[in-house]
């Protein structure tokens, strides 16, 4: 497998660098460490937003830096978790004096090594809190993970709990918009390909010409089934239903959607498919206030997509709809 | 070769319903045609801007719908011109009575349909200019193609066009910001994997397991030269080093880079290519002004990616830096 790298060993590295070569204004990186932060980092008296885990997943969650979402990204090795010392170094350089929150994706050495962090940054006297991303629905327990996996709602979360401390909210408030955004979202993906590691330079898993997986994790971890290749409308109406079901909404409920890209998928296609999402939505008697439609959090260069969906109140939206400019997301006044 | 559609002979009409379906504020379709505008055009007393070309390029052309960049976009089938009917129709619907400006990819078909379609909305009364864009420096002649290429510098074409006419503009001035944008860039790409056509389903053309093709064309048309793999830095100096040869640019002078994206490319990848390319822009004297890194001229699913070069004054950068409000590109004030 071809890949656009140098050694394998320094993608990570050289991707930073690539980053902060493209947007000093927006971000930099602290010394000697594999951990991005906003350009300004930390903003005083503006409660700090982290977040992080592996890499492979870009724009995840580096391209989230920037006024109205993140203030710190760290990046582990491809599909690895940062370690404990990486996340309490930018805990501690994005605390602006009212606390930082950590948005945690839900993988164990994730939960864990989050969990270190903000042990040690509070004998530092840095209030951190914390919450955890469970929205994929398609398996309980997992390779990597106890519980549901933290996927592509994610993305919603670092922005509307972003823009609620844009806007001065405490540690608490800002804690109590993310935990709304997981309550209330919901994700299933799916693959055509596996994605190829830097490290390993061959098919983490292996699926027929004419297989395709449903449930597919970020990192090719085994979804609910395989089945036979099927059409754009059939796999965005299977995922569609698995997520609708998982949340139970209400007629007239309305909702946030994301079509997400794995990586190696073109926007065309992304957007057949958020064709038929918005079809079945309609049939359900939901209402789109917004649909997202591109590479959100990706896996390297697997082909496939994910399908999320969130129930917003007048909170959310707000919130979701406010201004922020990042790398990977820009919404004007 | 798998793909989230349903018919092949359905991609386009189904993305493009996709499209309006994700921005229903911002673009829609015109009656019955492949054609998206601004959901307000025409917009009265603007120079209208419209492009148009092959589908397969995503988000080229229709992710530049907004204010700011374009007016009208127009899709042919996959990697076919739009019909000069198409075009006329299109032409017409963004004619805010100060006139319209195609932009024009140099791909015979699009040429050629693009000169019909303007003799045909002359005759209707509508001022109409044309440029056409050739920045690919790799090939003079070329499949589909007398002379250089049209590839991502239209990009930059789009968004300082679009600035000067959404500034209130002439079409005469409109025109000559777009003339020289195309005299000031230059842009290179490769791939590491051929692209697969919906309606053909295999490889456009074969490359071995340890080959890249240099120089390719945003269609899989034949680039340079095939040659073993080299890693990302190598490739990033061979792509620069052909691109400044061709701007021959004075020490000093500012630029706007584009490492863009071929569709099957991780964005990771992309920003090890950013590394290397501002680092040869520096060993050159060259001044980064604003580095732009991401998909914005695809080829299908190709991996693979191209570099832009555009030389900058101040009339082009406060234009390429003005605000504008697209699905694909957005700049705050």
């Amino acid at each position: 497998m071809k890949k656009l790298i140098n050694e394998p060993a320094d993608v990570v590295d050289e991707m930073l660098d690539g980053m902060v070569a493209a947007y000093p204004d927006q971000v930099r990186r602290l010394d000697g460490i594999e951990v991005l932060v906003r350009e300004d980092a930390p903003v005083d008296g503006k409660v700090g937003i982290v977040s992080g885990g592996g890499s492979g997943h870009e724009p995840t969650h580096a391209g989230y830096l920037g006024e109205g979402m993140l203030d710190g990204a760290a990046a582990g090795e491809v599909f690895t978790s940062p370690t404990a010392d990486q996340l309490q170094e930018m805990i501690q350089a994005c605390d602006g004096g009212e606390g930082v929150l950590c948005v945690v994706k839900n993988y164990e050495g994730d939960v864990m090594n989050f969990d270190t962090a903000a042990e040690l940054a509070e004998m530092e006297g840095v209030d951190v809190a914390q919450v955890v991303v469970n929205d994929d629905v398609a398996v309980e327990d997992s390779l990597y993970t106890s519980g549901r996996r933290g996927v592509c709602g994610t993305i919603l979360v670092h922005k509307a709990a972003g823009a609620k401390a844009a806007q001065g909210g405490s540690l608490e408030e800002v804690q109590a918009v993310a935990e709304k955004v997981i309550d209330n979202v919901g994700t299933m993906g799916m693959a055509l390909t596996s994605c190829v590691t830097p490290e390993k330079g061959e098919p983490t898993f292996d699926l027929g010409e004419d297989e395709i997986e449903l449930g597919i994790g970020i990192h090719g971890e085994p979804g609910t089934e395989r089945t036979d290749v099927m059409s754009a409308d059939e796999v965005t109406e299977h995922l569609t239903e698995r997520v609708l079901e998982d949340l139970a909404l209400d007629e007239g409920q309305e909702v946030v959607t994301i079509v997400n890209g794995m990586g190696g998928t073109p926007l065309s296609e992304l957007f057949i498919v958020n064709r038929k999402l918005q079809e079945v939505l309609g049939e359900h008697g939901l209402e789109t206030w917004d649909a997202w439609v591109g590479d959100y959090m990706t896996s390297l260069d697997m082909m496939g997509c994910s399908i999320t969906v969130c129930a917003v109140d007048d909170e959310l939206k707000e919130l979701i709809g406010a201004p922020c400019d990042t790398p990977a997301l820009t919404v004007r006044e």
